[in-house]
């Protein structure tokens, strides 16, 4: 939402554009080698965090819903989304008595009546990336007044149920990092062994033994060893790495098994 | 759906009762050993089979209505029923072109016009359960003509976006067996490591290292050895195992990984 025209032609008219009853929510985690962060919004008329999220245009599918929603809020484009859950308790309603009424009519003079298409029963499509923070441009609009990274274990209480979906998006993003490959995203273009396995570890929230992931992604195929050594100076200068790009694409739409 | 009065009501006045927008469909996969089989159903006002679904009513939550459909399909209570991913795609709507019209008028007398609440964009949330099929008694409602298990290697083509949510069923199953334990309603309550590596291989597809699975669960602590063993008549009697109930449910809540 760019401007009061906008977010009040929403409010009043959006089941033109968009449908009912169904909306996204994004987990997107952000890394920067050491920590796990993750992307949270501030919106005026409502009074905790939230994971951003919105309703599905009507010519959209789940997917470019959610490809849009991060697009607006990171800058980034072809983000690996993946879902991971719907949620749809019952009252979990995004729209009925889950944000400050006083605050909408203070902002834009909008009165919600009984009748308003927002006023349903709504389930969330919950969906996951994970992105090098630097690639990420944390932005606000006309609805909200903060977006910025948390370090997931620094979270505050969220609305909704997005606490909930925050920890079953963790739990699916770490499940999927033996089932997925990840970091072409997330690693420079050449990486070591050792940057490979702190990318792991960071992800995962543990230790790992070190040859574990490194070693299956090579059996795989999946690394290719380079000539290149990268220069520490030292009398161990470790072996460069990068993806065989046709072996990760195809890991990406098929799976695989990192046991 | 039991009479031609509770499908009129449904197709006419619905949403009184039930979300509109939202169904849930279940890929229920059943076990009998040496296969591994799916449930599916023929509806009278469908062309094609399909996986068993329908609307979640106003008072349940999503896992709730996927109970209830599975047990309207197979009788059984406590399923294991693990959400896999939502169907979104625009057009998919199960309720428009993609069944045959002139059965449901002759079957109920009715002609659902353009503004009948089963006519708005639906999107799909899939389950899918693993059951032993002596557990289960494939039935038919009103509504439907057929319902029974067939080898998932030979199910039919299916209708609306049933064959690309088998599929994703499927897939999400086999990465599960490495996230979650499974078995309790699918062996004996005792039952040797041979009983467990096929269970593996059946809902895996595909042949396993023969102490990959039953070692790895023995090392997490979720099999517990009995002093008793199976007589087989030869000289090699296998020993018989349990699994330990309280290590099983922690698993089946927190996850693990058998890697």
């Amino acid at each position: 939402m760019r401007s009061i025209e906008e977010f009040r032609n929403f409010f009043l008219k959006g089941y033109l554009d968009y449908r009912p009853n169904l909306v996204v929510d994004c987990a997107i985690f952000g890394y920067d080698c050491e920590h796990l962060l993750v992307l949270l919004v501030k919106d005026k008329i409502v009074t905790k965090w939230c994971l951003p999220g919105g309703y599905i245009r009507k010519e959209e599918n789940l997917e470019q819903a959610a490809a849009r929603v991060t697009n607006e809020r990171t800058g980034i484009d072809n983000l690996f989304l993946k879902q991971f859950k719907t949620f749809g308790d019952v009252g979990r309603n995004c729209n009925k008595g889950s944000w400050d009424e006083s605050k909408l009519e203070e902002l834009a003079g909008i009165k919600v009546d009984g009748d308003n298409w927002l006023n349903g029963e709504t389930a969330s499509v919950g969906f996951y990336a994970v992105t090098d923070i630097l690639n990420a441009q944390p932005s606000i609009d006309f609805l909200s007044s903060e977006c910025r990274w948390f370090p997931v274990n620094e979270v505050p209480l969220l609305g909704f149920d997005h606490d909930d979906m925050l920890k079953e998006a963790l739990r699916a993003m770490r499940m999927h990092l033996y089932h997925y490959p990840i970091g072409k995203a997330l690693l420079q273009q050449k990486f070591t062994l050792k940057d490979i396995k702190q990318l792991y570890e960071t992800l995962s929230g543990k230790k790992l033994n070190p040859t574990n992931f490194p070693v299956k992604l090579q059996s795989l195929g999946l690394l290719t060893k380079l000539s290149e050594k990268k220069s520490i100076g030292g009398h161990r200068s470790p072996t460069y790495y990068k993806f065989d790009n046709e072996a990760y694409e195809k890991a990406l739409n098929e799976g695989l098994v990192l046991v």
